[in-house]
């Protein structure tokens, strides 16, 4: 998305970073740096992250200016669960909601999108390989760091995986606009995939193809859609809202 | 919030924005242009836009580099209507269903708000006027259009809005994280205003005190909120989905 890659800087941040796992691809120390803790370089060697030794600089243009004490930790994406991996744990964990997106490409969208699910107690979020955004540092913020109680998987056959959904007896529920049938005339009560286009073309044939359920959010003025991250609210919420009245 | 601002460049998307009575500021010319059309002047005259002449430098600045044509037109911020006058549309239509928001300071969340609230059927949209984000071409963008068809107010005094509204028989429904009612257990189908705080710190006590419900949204899981925008979209499609089905 052409966003300034993620960085840690100072000595205690980073290496609370380090603490934390978090996903440090590389750490810059300055040449003649003093005082940066042992603990540091140990965790680092321990962890496998290369630590570079560079000019005063570089470590200023890498942490935009700011007081870096000597120190700056690069941070990468974090890297996506694929499918079978992905699918393997919301089998063990006998999971009835799952949220399935296609081509999100908004990290602040994406980012909404986990947070919502999260709170709604969904665990287990596939994503499309394809014209997908990254689990970027903006996606987890904006998630408000759901992202880290997530599953989140990825795959390139988002069709194959709704159709093992299937014969694993979920229903999928697609939102379309225009469908007949209105989102909250569904029972969401059993095992239930959401699946959500992306900001651009809405869903692709052959993914309506593969749901169960095309449902409609009722449009009561000029626009013709919400927002993905809306839609997204709406529905996980609906479950959120049949499935604890059905529990009183 | 520190983005640049909107122009719109080139003789013919000039003409389209003056119109479409885009809220053009102003409108640079090339000193020496030719062929830009009579009917730009004609109707910049007719607006009471100012015309000004400058260089070809000032409008490769204005316009980014862009392929300007030889004329840039910028654009303001869309004014928000002041509350007496705002209340008095609300008031002339009937309205029964209102969104007020305290404090929304990011303006993609905004935009996707004031989308969400037109395609509930919300036509009325009230704004705190400290710290929220103004209706810049950012908002305008996020809402795809949205903010057009509704009628945006702003007050200084949300609280005495609010007090308003109860007196004129509203219910006042405020989300409230652990509220012990749950967001859908309230009958929205009568004249009810939705109250949301902001990105940071939720809503004020006094604006909690001016509400009828205050009311909880579940969090299933690990995080403590859901993104403003999200919040939004949830409770105005549950004033949908109530209403839609009452009227089966």
């Amino acid at each position: 998305m052409g966003e300034k890659g993620p960085v840690v800087f100072g000595r205690h941040p980073v290496t609370e970073a380090l603490k934390a796992r978090a996903p440090v691809q590389r750490i810059s120390v300055m040449r003649d740096a003093r005082g940066l803790p042992r603990e540091l370089f140990e965790m680092a060697t321990a962890l496998e992250i290369p630590v570079v030794r560079t000019d005063k600089d570089r470590l200023d243009f890498l942490s935009g200016g700011a007081n870096h004490q000597g120190v700056v930790a690069q941070l990468g994406e974090r890297s996506l669960t694929p499918f079978e991996e992905w699918y393997e744990i919301v089998d063990r964990e006998s999971a009835d909601l799952i949220l399935a997106l296609d081509q999100v490409q908004d990290p602040q969208n994406l980012g909404a999108l986990l947070r919502s699910a999260e709170g709604a107690g969904c665990r287990h979020v596939l994503l499309s390989t394809a014209k997908t955004c990254g689990l970027t540092a903006v996606v987890s913020k904006s998630s408000a760091g759901a992202d880290q109680h997530l599953n989140i998987g990825r795959t390139a056959k988002l069709g194959v995986a709704l159709e093992r959904f299937r014969q694993a007896g979920f229903q999928v529920v697609a939102t379309v606009p225009g469908a007949p049938e209105e989102y909250f005339q569904v029972d969401y009560t059993g095992p239930t995939v959401l699946l959500l286009g992306g900001e651009g073309r809405g869903l692709p044939p052959h993914l309506k193809r593969e749901s169960t359920h095309v449902v409609n959010l009722p449009m009561l003025g000029k626009v013709q859609s919400l927002n993905v991250a809306s839609s997204g609210a709406i529905l996980l919420y609906e479950t959120v809202r049949q499935r604890v009245s059905q529990n009183r």
